[in-house]
């Protein structure tokens, strides 16, 4: 096992496997040293969480739905290079956030997806983003994160 | 001629010439072997595609939407490399969806693009992607399509 | 000092110092030659450009927030970077415009940001794009703007 995931394991963060996509694309490509990474929904083993932020959900829900994400997107990472050891660096992400018309909190909510990335990972966790709102997301979910990933060759 | 170009006319797909862009930028720029496009619009030579999904058009006209980005995504990729012979991967697209604010299903619209680039590239056709909503796209058209494509040096 | 700075001198644009982020998240990450650049705000001396293009502000209030977004992102590239000298190329932005359901004008109002870049930096500030809206920014802005450039290295 490696490092990262020891760390997961002691975070009690169980990393998901993948769910195949249902269309024709892939949840990853790699391209030379980096991954991009498709837009990643907050799907839990206790199904997926929906909602408008600033209507159905809190800012604190909607972190936890950023949060989810980017636990989503390590189960991405590590079936695509086989151990998040081989992360070099998250380079960016971009986090869209369903909510209502009003709302100005997405940075607070992306913030979900950020923060744990950077308490796995440390400095290499690091990394650019845009946080956005968006009117409507696929399967009425709160938060679609995606990413970048530059990784060990 | 290619022969994804004569694949393309067995399909009888026009591969539409490129429009200049209105502004201070370009459909495409190549940054080593990587064509970052522009977003792309459902142009077609009878006008554009407009409207809201969920209100305006239904899924199935969403599908065609973005499959006319795609369609247009590859006369910007031949002007840029000649033949889309030198295709070595659709890396990743971002597919918006204009639609309502209750509409979920942005995937099955963008699957308008991914199964046309499937088709046309098989394997190397197979991206990784994101679809989400938007509450107004430009001129009003139904969908807009960027994308990374890995060419041959 | 650069050229480019000495041209901005000419232009009477301060380029502003960034401001650190406030979130587990970084302005730029640096990967290879290219700089993947955060979604930048519009934030000036006098506080933010707020607001909904196609309510509260006009098409040229839109482009005026867009073109701050740029300035800002000239402050990061700079703190990145040393000297705007060393741009090689602005490959790649994406406009969002906080606006409302009817408003079909989001290119006009990122050509704010696209026409600074190219009066800036000449045939190396044009880039690739997509402009698209959105019902609702961090704080209310009117637009944000993130960036991939490529830099000498």
């Amino acid at each position: 096992m490696g490092k990262i995931e020891e760390k997961l394991n002691q975070m009690k963060v169980e990393i998901p496997s993948p769910t195949a996509p249902k269309g024709n694309y892939c949840l990853y490509v790699k391209q030379g040293n980096v991954l991009h990474i498709c837009g990643h929904i907050p799907s839990t083993s206790n199904g997926l969480i929906k909602g408008k932020v600033g209507k159905d959900l809190n800012v604190e829900q909607g972190y936890e739905s950023a949060k989810t994400c980017a636990i989503n997107i390590l189960g991405t990472i590590q079936s695509a290079i086989g151990t998040l050891d081989k992360v070099v660096r998250i380079v960016k992400i971009v986090g869209f956030v369903n909510c209502t018309d009003d709302f100005e909190q997405q940075p607070a909510v992306i913030n979900g997806a950020s923060d744990f990335f950077v308490e796995v990972f440390g400095e290499k966790g690091k990394h650019a983003r845009s946080a956005v709102g968006t009117n409507a997301l696929p399967l009425g979910i709160a938060t679609e994160v995606e990413c970048i990933v530059e990784v060990e060759e």
